[in-house]
């Protein structure tokens, strides 16, 4: 009997290369998988699927992975207000995690033997999807034919000739990957370290002109509107959000990043909806949580984007974490309103029960009732006291 | 003999009301003072002046601390990319401590017997002077008589008329503070929760339209020149860059944060060069520096933001992060590609002797030679590790 | 009708002083409360409540906070392992946290006017009680006697001899706080900075010789048996532990540490349960949990012990925090062997279904079989990359 | 004409196995080095030498790293009071970085074609040396018979008995390695989570009886003088205190620690002289720095011991930490009196001109005169605030 292999399947040159070369090489039953994040249109999905049958697979299952996406993901991003290095929503980083645990459990499901996946050797992906079947499915063995053969681009497309699979030669000039949280754009200006993507370089023309108020509401951190327009999930409303923001060629820019393997790397992205909730939930944030708890919010947080990001997702201070930044969202309650325009928008205010700064405790910079100015000059003497006796101890030390 | 006073003077109501209650109610030999962080105009300075002597002061003294507050101050929020919040460069607080600290030793050197400052009981200044004064020259009084006698405008006015110094009676809509790092305007709208300040409420207009490259030029992470020219000190960089960006209505926001007094506050604020040099500063980090560099500049940075909001500029710790990031800064030398347009800017791309996205290493997403998949393959292997056996010791604890 | 006051009444001098002043010399209705957490023997207590009804007060309660203090608290400090500065177990500090929140609570159910304390203005203490009064009860008003009045020793005593109460003029040499995370004793030598407390000034003598093995079982982290016998609920097993544990003089030593108002502060403990609880947790942490569960654990929780060492308690980032300790937790199972011995004490080992250690997963230093040298040496390449790249870029920047 | 490798040698059974293989089967030149950091004697060192040369090396080279290996890595160490999983010195880890150091600028001085050690594929030294040379000399080539064979030790000592070289074929019960931070025994009860070395296991044992009074000056952080004799080079305190204080058995202990490559490991360690200078440094810290200093010092330090254990010694952020650690030290002098007991020590205070518990400004639970009751009155009301209207605007939302 034929022996098992999960094959991660995109329909592109490298896994179609692979799906021949499993099964009429290795000898193996291939089982194509494909985890939508997201990034595929229903055609896309039966287009794939049917050149997963053309090139011999045993079977082809598509998992719609949207709302787990989020569930176990997505939504510790919103928590933590996370952007890599200040900037990127870690679009990719994040679905490839949810695919590659996806693909570990259907591997389980189905008994397999391998779990084949078609990674170059020079990338984030391969550590990632290594890493996470190393850990959920250590028993079932890894085939990564592109990464040990090296193959070349032109090697793959004539083997798949001979194996009577047509592929067109020419490669696209950026290479793009879509998902709910973001596209991610690369090639010529991103493989240097100067020069912007040229507009028609961007998955979503500008389309829109003018501005554009909406509405956002959260409840306990999790988006319940869009425009007084309750969802089911939120992922709907991201999708629902990303229509509206898209076209206004917002969230665009370009990261700059360390890449798990040690080296620089930049890429552009395309993450309206993103952005716009990202900032909107921090300003909400902002009103309703306490000093430490944002500074402390911003610590974990960082932390939690950046081991996600090296595919360390399922370490378990992850989901400690997740506890943690779950229990913060107790309060974050409440509309954000927001400005769209093209190339760049504008959170307005928030309205929340729980706005910390209501004027019924004082205004900033105007007069108040809750304590006196005697109170604050006690204060100022008490809070500065260990560095005055700092400086009468060490006199001129600092100078 | 009378007792001498220094009174921190800018010639608005309050400290006008202060320079005659110093001397006429309290019997003091009143010495005004102004520090000039960026804000003032020589002309503007006369006046002020001019003013301090038609109020009686024994004298007055203009202190000229820009490049005073550079060397101390700006450079390590340019160093640690400070924004607080994500958002604000800290304009006001770190001007008001640069303020206080030459104040207090403007008081040491005539040795006065007492300090005053006209600060409210509603505010974050108040707690920088107070504190600051009583760490640095504590056997010196301190006097804050809008606070201590929660004075309303109408009757300062009234008390300035009653001894021969005319004030106009109506209050400006919104109030501005200028300097170097920015100017911040608080007024009606940011006194809320909700709500953005409208186009003629900026101090600066937007008049420039189109789009405008420039280079900033950093040498271990000190600005060097902009646009090719080189400036004798970094300031005078700033100042330029400020001319040019400024018109096109970037860098304009609202902050939403915690006072020192812990209410919350908002408040506007335009400072395009700033967020220029922090943005182009980061992107050249972001290029020159190792991952734990990035990460560890952010933590350190942060809390040194905060803590010289919070006017704590004179714990030892202040001087021990500057050591750190003065030290980090070695590699950050390079150009940096920016392009302005109305209300926004990018950084296009840098250039540096020391960037380690060199293609020299291998291209990320490319095939490269200093490693092999192999190797990737073993990396993975122990990077999971742990995590591996944390599952395989748990089982399915996770779920 | 008499306005009501709670008072937070110990049976001291200081307390004795309020209880007449209240009643007396403000006329109000003296409710007086003591909070036990786990300081006092019964006989103790009736002796409390006598001495309170011999001062006249309204009425007087007792809570009995150990179950609650440990619930709220202590369980967090073990969680977190946490010593303030490394070495102190924030005995009286989480104590005087329970107590004003307790105290606060019993205020506002009889509806009292006042709250009192008999704080000093010297110490922690009384900004733990007036901070947390004004966060819990803020329009319930706060009243300290001994701190405004700034009395002496002999003025209370005369004062509380004019209203016919006796009491014993001579002062005790070393002052004691005791409660069931462990009891402090300062005066004398810890009033400097240098000298250690003399044998005789320890509440608990030294009277155990020889060793003795112990065994501590935790259950997700709570403590469930000790030697094999299991308990209602852990406070039970702190207390048995601290029978068996104290006579050894285990826990002994001197904190130096900042106070909250900053100065510097020294004071001695004994501690034996909470030493050895803490190093028992921690070292089956040691074993069941990952590196970077084990680093973040000590971040957050040091920052939770300063934070409630400040009286921060009721700041919802402990909540948060909590949140986070509690969720680390699930595997923390399992049984700590530990050597008891005068003065010291030594964790022997650990036995746990959750053990990281395993040795299914390869010994250290010995060989193995879940991966290669081969995979070390790709490990071993990439783990390095960036900072070989630095070096190659940078050459000898460094030197 | 042969190809140069520079072997990394111990003179133990597997760098002998190296030492033969790499000339007689490899036929390179053989260049053998030790670095002594502070383990061997004088005669030990002749010794290896002597074996060296019996085994056919081409030349021998002795480095004296002792002083070199305090100046770079030790001093931070005790600056930063660096214990991992807060009991262990990294006496080992520092020690191997520092060797690969030495090693690496040895090959690079006489062009060596590549460099050997005799580490197996089992434990944390592979991945220090591995690391470090592709770091500093990546264009060298790293051989590792040992691993790559994977031998066992008969079959070793079976071929160099062919070769003519005799080795005990009995192993040693424990392993043990010295240097100047610390001596590591493991094997047996290491080898498992649970038991305690016996008393014969460990390399000094106890000799000295009693208690016995010592002193440590430090000046800016580093060890000035033991005892009031000063030394040339702090590296002479530390040993003169070991021979001090290691015959009472102090600084016994057994590390439970993560390797890195991802399991966990135990081992024993000797090491009085680190843990009495180290509790000793801290004890001065406490009362010269400033809570903020001391805080962030854990921090930076708890990672700067880490990242050294794992290896990364060469990363720049190292340097960054250690500029950081440096300038916290300004104040750092002083004295500190501690008694050594058997299996124990104990700190009892510190003399410091920099001493912030000086009595001048207000002792810790004394009146004081420094500020007010009422100014700790504001502060708590000040302190509290947002906490009091957190509570305030969401009423029980934590019950």
């Amino acid at each position: 009997m034929k022996k098992k292999v999960v094959l991660a399947f995109s329909g592109g040159l490298d896994t179609s290369y692979c799906a021949i070369y499993l099964s009429k090489d290795l000898g193996l039953e291939v089982h194509s998988v494909i985890v939508d994040t997201g990034g595929f249109s229903k055609e896309e999905l039966e287009n794939i699927e049917k050149r997963a049958y053309d090139l011999g697979v045993a079977s082809h299952h598509a998992v719609d992975a949207v709302k787990g996406y989020y569930d176990s993901c997505i939504k510790y991003l919103i928590y933590g207000n996370v952007l890599k290095n200040n900037t990127y929503p870690l679009s990719v980083s994040a679905e490839r995690v949810t695919q590659a645990t996806a693909i570990a459990e259907y591997a389980k499901e189905i008994s397999a033997d391998f779990v084949a996946h078609g990674s170059t050797g020079a990338g984030n992906d391969q550590v990632r999807f290594d890493m996470i079947f190393n850990i959920l499915i250590p028993d079932v063995g890894i085939i990564t034919p592109i990464r040990d053969m090296k193959l070349s681009r032109e090697a793959e497309i004539e083997y798949l000739k001979q194996h009577g699979v047509e592929f067109n030669a020419e490669k696209a000039k950026y290479s793009i990957n879509k998902g709910i949280w973001g596209t991610s754009v690369g090639g010529k200006e991103t493989l240097t370290s100067n020069g912007m993507l040229p507009e028609e370089a961007w998955p979503t023309q500008v389309s829109k002109e003018g501005s554009e108020a909406i509405e956002l509401e959260f409840e306990k951190g999790e988006l319940k509107a869009l425009n007084g327009q309750k969802y089911d999930h939120p992922s709907e409303i991201i999708q629902a959000l990303q229509a509206i923001a898209q076209p206004y060629g917002i969230g665009r820019d370009i990261h700059v990043g360390d890449t798990i393997i040690g080296i620089k790397g930049r890429v552009g992205f395309e993450a309206a909806a993103p952005m716009v909730i990202i900032k909107a939930h921090h300003a909400l944030e902002k009103h309703t949580l306490t000093k430490w708890q944002l500074t402390w919010k911003d610590q974990l947080s960082t932390f939690y984007g950046n081991w996600l990001h090296e595919g360390q997702f399922h370490d378990p201070i992850m989901r400690n974490m997740e506890a943690f930044l779950s229990d913060t969202q107790k309060t974050v309650t409440g509309k954000v309103f927001i400005q769209l325009m093209p190339y760049r928008f504008q959170v307005i205010g928030i309205e929340s029960a729980h706005d910390l700064m209501s004027g019924k405790f004082g205004s900033y910079g105007e007069m108040n009732n809750a304590w006196t100015g005697e109170d604050v000059k006690g204060f100022s003497k008490i809070f500065g006291n260990q560095v005055m006796i700092y400086h009468k101890v060490n006199g001129s030390a600092e100078g």
